[in-house]
């Protein structure tokens, strides 16, 4: 269900506190991750390039149309929007997604460079996705090689996120995990669920 | 000694602010866990289900009686809530049950598949439970295969948890720790001790 | 130096204060550790036994005598003041001792169930001890086996405390370090840098 | 570009602002770390030897001319500052350097006791420093053995940062790092970015 909000200072006030408590569970270090919402109109508000998500203000929030242009003028939103637009394009229902740069998703893509998915299973917090039901399963997270071309790289990401029942995220190796849900809170919980499952498979790897 | 409370009023303000406290210290991630407290009469406060314990409010602890059966008219409890009912009945004196879902107890569990106890072994803190004189033995910490099945899952734990005396609490693999005491001052306690055991039994296996 | 105190009043606060300060940086967890500052007459201000150091107030501060008996009717001291009693006793110029109860502490104790020492080798942070002018050395840490009998304890630390120059603390197997200074500040200090010292000996050794 | 100040009282607010940032993310514990920012005529407002950056107050920054020599009369400026001296006297455009003490920096160099360098491959964050266009470099961070000789240090670290475009920063083995930028926020997100690395690549190598 798309949220109804048509204005970006609606959204500012919600992704900047978001921002910040990511920032504060080191989810988005320095000026690491970026957080959206979707607003009517094929738009999207989205923090800027460059802003440090701890001391994130409403001014650093901006519009930005589906093709991934500024709608704000003279200022340039992230690369990585048009991850943002794909997703959004991609299902109607996402109403917000969010992109986290944490320690966890960033040494496990790294210490498996050929993995193209890391397989989760036994853990209850998958049921933070309501396409999961039972704990009992090894549910995929889909790992693909990080690029500084976004089109190259939304390209490499298309097959999969089309393919079937929409995955429960997915992470860009040596950079961090996407997120997403149909408003900003269910998002954040599921980035909070995924980066919990990212720690806990660490430590689970290392005592096995 | 079970304490003299008839409302839910009374306990939800402690339940809120142990939630929140819990929520800092890592131990119920997003909506995991749920905390409760005994009131007269065969009922408890406890959380609702798919509450984020960072954000709590006191509408969202809702009475239920030992039956598991919501006395809050609409609000449903956490399927979980069978094991806090199991509790109650089985012991008068337990005033509090809390469930936490750390990456301690999530990743220790798994990485330990046939286990059905972890021996926790010198450890000073065990002296948290009055029953524990001494850290010079080896305490068993129950450990229990998950299931989505709360009655199959409750008769899974019975044998253990009735026979002799009662265990320091107990975890279920892949999902988290139960613990309980006369209040919830004490059941905090317990759980911040339980959860300091499995953090550091998770360090020592690293480097043994 | 002793400082010029004769008041629990006085020393309360900044007890208070340091524990609070100690239980955020997860040094004394739930109900563990103790902390003290002399005071004149052969006394010492401490922690009451069993209480949270992250809900402490000024009332779980009381007096006790260099014997270990309280001077506050009606309220125990911890068992573990003995070992306070032993540094006051020992060392005028000590003016606070700290007992912490980390992780790093007692896994990597735990870790070496035969070693009476941890050598501490190649650390800039060892000049926070002003007997240690340099980092290129394998300063000892001292490491003793825990028991529930504090005369016994006592007794089997005093050689090594007694011996040559003071050490930079000790740790009790399973338990958790003391360390001590001119006053709480400097012990504080102390106590962070040897929990720095534990918590990073326990990643070095995960590396090689 | 040197920031426009010639006050020490323009500065001292915002490092102990930055201070005390660096100390809740656990970058600078107890009295360790320095962090300094240039003024006008060849000095630098930086911290006073031996003041703790969780406790630090604008009366703990001191004025220091770039042979390190104080200029806040009875104040001792840290060893350290020499260090400070050699970066801002070789790069006109430094305004801010930033030396830290971290648990992952610390490890990782005493873990490798013969490396000069730490190859830093595939990380997303090395985009913080302007120089680094792209994750696909192995980006060498400099590694130098610690030394209580602050002339000596400076000589063995000149041939590397005159040699070529300037480094990333580096670290001190069994000390801590090193970062500068253009000012105090500039140098405060590459302290971050550096820390960030530095933490991931310890999981990642233990994950290998």
């Amino acid at each position: 269900m798309v949220p109804d909000t048509n204005s970006i200072q609606t959204e500012a006030e919600t992704l900047c506190a978001t921002a910040r408590w990511c920032y504060g569970r080191g989810w988005v270090p320095a000026t690491s991750g970026n957080l959206s919402a979707r607003m009517t109109g094929d738009r999207m508000a989205i923090t800027r390039s460059g802003v440090h998500k701890g001391f994130i203000s409403v001014r650093d929030i901006i519009a930005v149309d589906f093709d991934g242009s500024s709608l704000t003028p003279g200022v340039k939103p992230s690369a990585e929007t048009l991850l943002h637009c794909q997703l959004y394009r991609l299902w109607p229902e996402v109403g917000s997604v969010l992109h986290g740069h944490s320690v966890p998703a960033t040494a496990l893509t790294l210490a498996l460079p050929e993995a193209d998915a890391i397989y989760l299973e036994g853990y209850e917090i998958l049921k933070a996705w309501t396409s999961v039901l039972t704990h009992e399963v090894a549910a995929p997270l889909l790992v693909v090689d990080n690029d500084q071309d976004m089109q190259r790289l939304a390209a490499r990401l298309a097959p999969a996120l089309e393919a079937g029942e929409a995955p429960i995220g997915y992470v860009l190796r040596g950079h961090g995990v996407y997120v997403w849900g149909a408003d900003v809170t269910t998002a954040l919980y599921r980035m909070e669920a995924l980066e919990f499952l990212l720690a806990t498979e660490i430590e689970r790897r290392k005592l096995v």
